[in-house]
């Protein structure tokens, strides 16, 4: 099947898209770094990151050299049967380097622009925004760039989405380990420092004698930048290759949709296949188009300006992709033109849905509406109220959401079938590139605060970083309800498309089957176990970290009267192998599980093990994430100066919240995505091993 | 088909059950009631406990006409097609009638025996034993006597399971009421004693200054005599009758199970349909004859006492259930009575598997194991980090449960097919007269412990009592891991009969089909949802207990001082009136949500939404039951001395995991049991609604 040359069109968005995130970052690195002070600290930040992603990058390198060894000789080519599987071991590598690549760059800019954005703020809010505005937007235009040009060359290359899996598991296995790592870094440097700093020894945030703040600081960069940032990319290229799988399991003729029968000639394949590829890169330009317009209005309310910025790229998506989806029309007949354009719907449908999410767990997390403000007064009761109040609350916020995603995947299944929810998922991550900037400002406005604050800038300068902070609080509570959407959808789809890829879409996944009712069940738990691991693994981590502290001021009684200034390193590290160690149980549970339910219970189990951890860990990703954002905003109203304010057991009560909900929205409840991605990509490109004949009696080897 | 008389020895075994419960009874009444003080607080408990029941049974009676008229008028008759559904509507009657009439009798004799086992103590350790044993006992043999009664009858009557159905659903409507009323009014007293009482004026636990103590000591009973008995008569009563459903579904001829085919005769069917009643009469005798043993050897160590009757049950009803087996089997052709023989075998494997969860919940929640120590570790960081870590040892606990569960899923299907899944769940609750008595004895003992305070019966034999009510403590931890077990394996089965009943067995419950994966979806999220509204629930009941508490204690003085009795009665008020106003939106949700789905998208997502919902909920009931036992445990020990003991930042810490627990472990954990047998019922009564030509489109009314 050939490919139809307007793929071309994607090929040259991400090539813009990486042109457009090297000029971003040539923008911000030409901007002034601050005072002495500030680049001291700044580079202390810096060196941090960097020493963490060379370590992490160490660990990935071996583990994806051997993934690339089992890939290549253990599996079977699902392209060249009994030839070695090459292509997808060479899709995976590039797979993973180019996350790794894209998580670099995102890093790197987003370390050097936050002494910037804090000097920017000494000249006027707009500059401070549009430093670190432009800073997030590398990570996020790195991110869809390298994943547009990947795809478009490996499947123009090889021209089956079979061997793009490969490419998507690479993306995905890397992020399980930004995203978990990082997790857990950022946490144990978090609450360490929070533990002994603030409650033993009275320090303020982000003083610079706590020997864990430069450690907390990095952790900010490597959990928000480079962790969200691989969680998208992954749930990106991961949408993609769901939709061009079904889309290539189309056959010629007449194909059966649920609102009727259509006729699909062979370059009407051809160009469903490269659909989800060029709304994505339509949703680039709309993305490129928000920034720009964003930039040249200029704006002195950030938290507004960065909303303009996501309804812009939307509604500019709205447009563009129906230009696209009539030039993807010419030369179709009409039963194709017409499924194009109810593809088009599905997409849209999901961009709404993903924004409308975005705000539901906005609305569940603001300090001025109803879940939160009750949260707070809880604390008038005490610790444990709060907690009880704040998990309630999340365990409450699962059902709008989950609306949401039922609805639009019933709409977009009546649209177009498993093809039009796939869709729906390409839809909503079309304009990943605005979510991931959006969502990488916040990090950099934070540390500018910080840096703005140990640079001695002044009351005025900290007030206007103050409201850039803010900005990026929002918005990361947005890109987090859109980003556990997403990767739903996403999941969901991999889930149709894996079922194709086994041949049991025909047979179907029959809950009453024993062992698939057993896969199920396994599905189920699987995320409140993965979440338990991440959780024990930040508490014991900051436990080490909360001796390495108590001992470097025992020891040296002069970096408590800043003298001598703490070891910043040692902090760093215990954070950075600390976090890499506690990876290894969940990374080999998400690998390891899926693989093992197929081979026992056979595939339609597996399927359903899917399933049921795409539904249960749905629930715990949004509680967590959303109870963990409310316990947050509800200290911080209340140390706003509410209910008596800082200092007060009310106020103790609040924070005993937020240090629960640490590791429960930034480590375990975000990580869910990554482990959902993995397990169904896992499931996918092991199909070939589960599908022999040894394994593949019907039932697997235990046959019930 | 004719009924085969050996179904008068289940007639008989309840009858022998009321007897001996009456027995028992009087065995407790005629015990010496203790000294003047002693009486006056049993008293008021009685009073309290009888207030609430008074109120609560009108409340229910209202709601048990209400849905009467609903069975007989609105459902279409599975019986007689075209006839009013008298027969589901009367069965219906005498099932609710019956749970209450068994609560009532448990609860009657609790409150009577507190203070004669206080008074026991006084002459020995077995003495007190004894006498709450025997308590306890009352309420578990009530329960499986009326159970075993009413089916035998309704069945004797009618010679179909379908009837029975109305009697379960009637004791599982009743059951929901009891169990999430008794779980919002025990917290409530709780949790509004310790927060006024104990943190405020210092009072000691159990203080009778304190307004909510007789409320608190109330609640204990209702919560964990008459809540817990009518939880497990519900789930007892529905795994006989899912059994009984699917061995009515068998056709004569071949019926094909996983090992091969077998031909059935009619007899043959007769008899299988009634093996369930049987198997749980010889699992009562085997019950009785635990009790008999346990009270001629005596024994000065009570905790083992309780557990050497389950094991002696356990035992006897093994060789039992074979002679019984072997009875059964009288005149049946070979391959029928081979299938027995496998039948058997899946009800010992379900009883092995109960006792196993049992223990294993146990070892979550000891203090003298890891998790419970290291919970208790955790305190020493604050607050949040022993909230996080029991939290994640909640989680972890669901694992191993979870394991055994479908393990023993596994070999009873390759045993018997879902009618051996069925029967592994009738096993696993043949020996709830046992379970249910062992658990009635904890509350009876721990208010025993607090009127031996308040009466002044010295230390001596405070601390034989403290030792009764640690026994009770062990029971309980081992009771939930069994009921939630029991109830799981119950729920499966019924949505084994269920789509038994709806004719879908054969055509499946498809997760692809989007409908199915929708209902799925629904169901997962619904116990997280029902579980929320439980906690909440407690805490705005709690804040209202508070308020009252405070007045009281302000506007008189002379309650502080002693010289006044404060008014229980206005507190009792408040824990009823609210805990029976909180369970209005939640009763709604079990029984409305499971009909919406299915008129909405048809009734394999409504099997499919079961499914989704006894998945999650096992994790939630689990996670909820064992982490709430662990922080209660870890902060005894703490209390014991450990890690500085009583009074420090250490206890206080514990303390507010204590608090989280209580709602988890007493208020939503254990009520989703009911939750789950409440929806599956409603499933199988509402079937013939939902299976009308309107509704019946295939896929229900949105046809997707």
């Amino acid at each position: 099947m050939a490919v139809p040359i307007i793929l071309i069109v994607a090929l040259i968005a991400g090539i813009i898209s990486i042109g457009m995130a090297l000029y971003f970052r040539y923008l911000v690195l030409k901007e002034d770094p601050g005072n002495e002070r500030m680049q001291e600290v700044a580079g202390y930040i810096e060196e941090g990151a960097k020493t963490y992603i060379k370590i992490q990058y160490k660990i990935l390198g071996i583990f994806v050299a051997a993934l690339f060894l089992v890939i290549i000789f253990a599996l079977p080519s699902q392209i060249n049967p009994g030839a070695l599987n090459w292509e997808q071991a060479i899709a995976y590598l590039i797979g993973a380097v180019g996350s790794m690549l894209a998580g670099w760059l995102g890093m790197y800019v987003g370390v050097k622009a936050n002494t910037r954005a804090a000097q920017g703020c000494t000249i006027s809010t707009k500059k401070g925004f549009d430093i670190a505005f432009f800073g997030g937007a590398v990570m996020g235009l790195a991110v869809v760039g390298v994943a547009l040009i990947g795809v478009s060359i490996i499947y123009w290359i090889f021209q089956t989405p079979i061997v793009v899996l490969g490419f998507s598991f690479g993306a995905s296995s890397i992020a399980l380990f930004m995203k978990c790592g990082g997790g857990i870094f950022t946490k144990t440097a978090d609450v360490g420092a929070d533990l002994v700093g603030k409650a033993e020894y009275d320090l303020p945030e982000d003083d610079p004698r706590n020997p864990a703040t430069i450690a907390d600081n990095v952790g900010d960069n490597v959990g928000d930048i480079a962790g969200m940032g691989s969680d998208l990319f992954d749930s990106y290229v991961a949408s993609i290759v769901a939709a061009m799988m079904l889309a290539a399991a189309f056959s010629i003729g007449i194909v059966v949709f649920p609102f009727g029968n259509i006729t699909l000639t062979e370059e009407g394949i051809a160009r469903l296949i490269i659909t989800p590829l060029i709304l994505c890169a339509v949703g680039l330009m709309a993305s490129l188009i928000g920034i720009y317009l964003i930039k040249l209005k200029g704006s002195d309310e950030p938290g507004k300006a960065l909303n303009t910025g996501t309804y812009l790229a939307t509604v500019v998506y709205f447009g563009l992709s129906a230009l696209f989806t009539f030039l993807l029309s010419i030369g179709l007949v009409a039963e194709e033109i017409g499924l194009l354009w109810r593809i088009w719907g599905t997409s849209a449908i999901g961009l709404i849905a993903g924004i409308i999410l975005g705000f539901t767990s906005d609305y569940f997390t603001r300090d001025d509406k109803k879940p939160t403000r009750n949260i707070a007064n809880a604390a008038k009761e005490g610790h444990a109220v709060v907690i009880l109040s704040g998990f309630s609350y999340g365990l409450i916020s699962v059902v709008p959401p989950a609306l949401g995603v039922i609805l639009a995947m019933a709409v977009a299944f009546w649209l177009a079938g498993v093809f039009g929810v796939a869709m729906a998922a390409v839809g909503m991550l079309s304009i990943v590139g605005t979510i991931v900037s959006n969502d990488a400002y916040g990090p950099i406005v934070d540390n500018a605060r910080g840096i703005a604050e140990q640079g001695d800038l002044g009351e005025d300068v900290i007030r206007t970083a103050d409201r850039l902070d803010s900005a990026g609080n929002t918005a990361k509570a947005i890109t987090k309800g859109f980003a556990i959407g997403a990767a739903n959808l996403t999941v969901l789809a991999l889930l149709f498309s894996f079922t194709e890829e086994a041949g049991i879409i025909l047979t179907g996944i029959n809950l009453l089957d024993i062992n698939v009712l057993i896969g199920a069940f396994i599905g189920v738990v699987v995320p409140a176990l993965f979440s338990a691991l991440l959780i024990l693994a930040v508490q014991r981590n900051a436990a080490k970290m909360v001796d390495e502290i108590r001992r470097q001021f025992e020891e040296n009684p002069k970096i408590l009267t800043g003298e001598e200034a703490a070891d910043f390193s040692k902090t760093i590290d215990i954070a950075t192998k600390g976090s890499l160690r506690e990876l290894i149980l969940p990374s080999i549970i998400s690998i390891v599980i899926p693989i093992t339910v197929g081979i026992l219970f056979g595939v339609a189990a597996l399927g359903a093990f899917l399933a049921g951890a795409i539904l249960s860990g749905f629930v715990f990703a949004v509680m967590m994430s959303n109870s963990g954002g409310a316990w947050d905003n509800a200290k911080k109203w209340i140390e706003d100066g509410n209910l008596g304010g800082k200092g007060t057991e009310i106020h103790k009560a609040s924070i005993t919240g937020d240090t629960v909900g640490d590791p429960f929205k930034d480590t375990a409840g975000p990580s869910i995505n990554t482990l959902l991605v993995v397990m169904s990509l896992t499931a996918s490109i092991f199909m070939g091993l589960l599908l022999l004949p040894i394994f593949n009696l019907g039932a697997g080897l235990l046959l019930l």
